[in-house]
């Protein structure tokens, strides 16, 4: 493939993102195909016209479809709420078009279903936006855990935290309504299953406990409402490896802003990690010496794949956006027919909603359930 | 009262920490009776002589009855393995002895219930040894918390890590029989519940999942048996105020070896603390200006009662035995009748075991649990 | 100014930063003018057509003075070695283009000072890439000391360490020879320095001690030779504010990988920073409740410019190479004469450069030199 | 020795510390002598009585001679204002006893030399108050360090920081008298001077910038008077084994409160240390795998000793107190002939304030100064 033709849906935060993605892959990674960016859809052509200048599309529409059906993209990022996605995303499948969708896949685990069912008959290349396992530390760790650095795995704790629903004074939103979700649970939870799954493989069965720090918000017409939405969720987790788990998440959690928080312990060692500073990672191994045994906090460098592309001085530090430029690239493997890219399909995807459904069904019911 | 006649039975590690405490206790506060290092018990004459010579003691003898029945004596410290508790406490209380004794109170259940009896009949002062909550920094947190700093508290979380039990090659001990208890759930949980109920109140319903991380260990005959014990359990739990949280812990947790790790989440701020670095806290409060809010680490000094008694200097930093001689004035301050004094009798003690149990069921039953 | 036409100069660890800035700062920022690649020069035509390709440039020359006469080009990246800096600049002032040229300005003074007056006579932009205080995080401190909020500033101290020169089996290279520089105090020692004067001004006098952690290295042909370059440095310093402060600079600390650490302490708090975590900073303030003061590690987010134009969410993290996007766009508001643009120029580096001449004038003489 | 009888004069912050270590060298060390203690003296009759009740000795006085020259005192501990040191050790040394005496020695170096002179003469066990490095991860250090463990050491800096001098509102006092001392020079350097004495010898050549945060305090009259002594001080150091160095000081840095932060740079690795978490060292090893090299966290336990002297659990936490209890069994193994015992004895104290003048005068004079 000599060039690839993109189609972007979308241009709030994680259509920045990936606009910004699609700028920077070719003069980060260098060996990638020309990128030409075709066409822009927003919901109206103005704003649509701005932000292709912006970003510097070719073309732009106040309508989707004339973005998914346009012959000259070859691949479709799709970037709107969550609801929008399964809708796009089967026209796109329709039309012969890859796609990078950003996760979760859908609210609705049948739209989800439906959209793994489109791509499997489409045979084109599917791939979820969980930007968090494309860090050169996380994709170190992996690497760390399939070579046996710390034995086996036999417990693993997950915590997501930030603090942008915390506010008691905030008023009433769509974030409180059942409509938007189960709350922090499907809101987060895919992004620590992302990690899990990636670096330990699926979960077996789930016991999940939700809570309201605030039951009733103010609205808008000087009345209050009753908050329909879970910001903290607490789940115990087996996973199909025989290793006990916890998951943590909460969205009113003062003071954490980007906090994603991994302890991993095997029989050989442990390993530890927070998004808050996710250019390091930590390590301890009990084949150092007794009494220099401690946990080792590794700084990322360009021994950790792919940080050299960016920066050829470790410890310099690669940002968040970053991640969604090397996602990119992983993308465009999977598109040249590379089959070892680092990403979550489809298929992988949509078990981990299932997971996050099930959990719901546990708090529902009060009781243990199999993810199956 | 002018002078306290101590008899300390049990001379191992905790058997140490109390001598440590009764011979520094007038030195570090000065305003305290004379103490008197009266008599030693220890499991036979020759031991007991030895370590009454170490610690100070007047007396000793290879029978703790005789401990118990010295009519110098004033106040017990009980600091034997844990199955002994039962019968030596009762003893005590029936001769007419205030009790300083280690937690928890009693392997079963109905040994601690008769424990809890023999004190309240003998209204006689009856101290836990739950050190801990000593700590100048988990009392300046305590403060915090009722001057309503982080304003309604909705959220907690609890880990206890160590990694004494975490080599897979270590032989099969007594740790791993099932007579010694139910393995991290007890051995651990007293800790956190400790801290939990002495900040935030009492647990009113849990649900707990065990595992082991090792399933066989090796027998000093050559074979290999069958653990029976949890170095892993992870709990939803509910307190009576109406927070939700977690309580983790793990003995087998390669790199730890003190964690006791606190996340307080309130509608105002939040607080974290860790017992590996136990001379501060960190505090996160919403009414910092906003550019400028962040977790402050805050070392403890003079400010943070009773830290000035040790040392004049903020951030010089105390010990985890200083904790133990903290814990020996507030039994003192208990024995001559203040009713503030800041420790763990035997009626809050009761409550932690009966929902150390309770966790320990709600495993066995795969459900939630009230603890009522 | 609809439209800027950049040349690039220069394709290594720096050019790759400005060519990854020049694409990126429209998508990031949005309000900036259209950016052409017009223009890249490399050492000769196929690098220069290859790398062209990559970055996205439209014409290509193996002759750098072709970029500099490009009509379509308004601004110049010089991103070669050092010594080639002032050549290049001259030329391009001649041209009548603004320039944005990597620090150090030249190894020699006198060059440095030729630069400067080209760019006086010039009349254009001459910026300086000194992308380190460009970071979220330190313009926000700069704000504060602006605001007074840690009182009047009395002492600083700064650290800039890496470990790539540590090893002493590396063999001899061109770092090691005198005609390379001083060592680590013209490597390193500008960007503390440009920290310092932006954050409190200028230097006033100095005393510079520097050593070399290896005597000799091995030579390609067997032998050994003697390194002629100090990889440790370490100055005493006065600011012309009057408060006192030190410098040290290692390039052969095993285990720093891009430390830059600094400590400002004032009458009223301290502020601390490590550009190896440099998406937070430290802050104390006496302020605070005596009980609960203590440093607060501040994330940095939207609230702190320009991180917002990255990421909505705060402690996300911005990279390395992000702080080139925003010197890009600093650069930008120079060019369309924007007076407030947050940017070192030449007049403010030449100074750097001299006070580094003057620590080594200092090391030599074994004396206190005023830097004037 | 079967009993060593104890005089102590002084009850200030360090008397109680040495009070408390004379009181718990025996419970916690075990295998000493049996401790008597004997007699103590302090500034009037009503205080000693109170103080030698507070902590356990038979007899006072209001007069310091009659502890010196009690017959049954073996061991006087001085812990008074260091302006009276040279007169009591003297004094103690005639009457043949050993001496524990706080530091520094004295303010003026010839009463310094006069106690060494004195020491000399007596043949009696001399051992200054140096508690910093008893800790066991500073012993641990030294250890390694004598293991060739980080290689060669080229460069070492020290940083001692508190903020007890940092209120510009803050009245004058005796410490702003110049006839207090230089300032945090020889408040806080001697600390310092002992660790890197200790660990990698003595210091060659200084020179030194001293400088005042505040250059005038109110009085109790109303009016100011200037003040006298700096509390800053910042050296370039060469030491006798090649290595270059610096000693930073500030007794007026907002947020510190007892930081002793060491780094310490090899040609095979770092190991950093700070007396705030004193608990923990830092170690980096290049003889770690390349893409797991980081800075270790080493919590201290047993197999640091003497640790296991007081708690057999690793990661608990010594104290500061519990330093001194190291110190005091170190003097003991000095008392009863043991060469290998870890102190700072007088000729090396000697040295350590000898440097200290040299500093000073090195700032006098704004020129180097070889010490010797």
């Amino acid at each position: 493939m000599k060039k690839i033709g993109v189609g972007l849906i979308g241009t709030g935060y994680m259509g920045k993102c990936h606009a910004l993605a699609w700028n920077a892959v070719k003069p980060v990674f260098g060996d990638t195909p020309d990128i030409a960016l075709v066409h822009l859809g927003e919901a109206n052509e103005e704003l649509a016209r701005d932000k292709a200048a912006e970003f510097g599309f070719a073309r732009s529409s106040g309508d989707w479809r004339r973005v998914v059906e346009d012959p000259e993209v070859d691949v479709v990022s799709v970037t709107t709420p969550n609801k929008f996605h399964a809708e796009m995303a089967v026209a796109a499948f329709r039309a012969g078009k890859h796609l990078w969708c950003e996760k979760p896949m859908a609210p609705d685990l049948g739209d989800a279903e439906a959209m793994l069912e489109a791509a499997r008959q489409s045979g084109k290349v599917a791939v979820l936006g969980y930007n968090y396992i494309q860090n050169p530390a996380i994709r170190h760790i992996g690497r760390l855990l399939r070579e046996n650095a710390i034995g086996r795995v036999n417990h693993v704790r997950v915590e997501m935290d930030e603090d942008f629903m915390a506010d008691p004074d905030a008023p009433f939103s769509d974030k409180h309504e059942a409509a938007s979700g189960y709350g922090a649970l499907d809101d987060f939870g895919v992004h620590p299953l992302s990690l899990i799954t990636t670096l330990l493989g699926p979960v077996a069965s789930v016991i999940c406990d939700m809570m309201k720090p605030q039951e009733r918000r103010k609205t808008g017409d000087g009345g209050e409402r009753e908050v329909e939405t879970y910001d903290v969720a607490n789940v115990l987790i087996r996973l199909e490896n025989g290793a006990s788990g916890t998951l943590q998440l909460n969205r009113a959690a003062w003071g954490r802003k980007g906090r994603i928080a991994l302890q991993i312990f095997g029989s050989r060692g442990s390993i530890l990690f927070d998004q808050e500073r996710f250019n390091e990672f930590q390590l301890y191994l009990t084949s150092d010496r007794g009494t220099e045994q401690g946990f080792r906090t590794v700084l990322t460098g360009p021994q950790h794949e792919p940080y050299g592309r960016f920066i050829p001085a470790p410890g310099h530090g690669l940002g968040f956006n970053d991640l969604k430029i090397i996602e990119c690239r992983e993308l465009i493997r999977c598109i040249s027919g590379d089959r070892e890219a680092h990403i979550i399909d489809f298929e992988t995807g949509f078990r981990i909603e299932r997971t996050v459904h099930a959990m719901a069904r546990s708090f529902r019911d009060r009781n243990w359930i199999d993810v199956s």
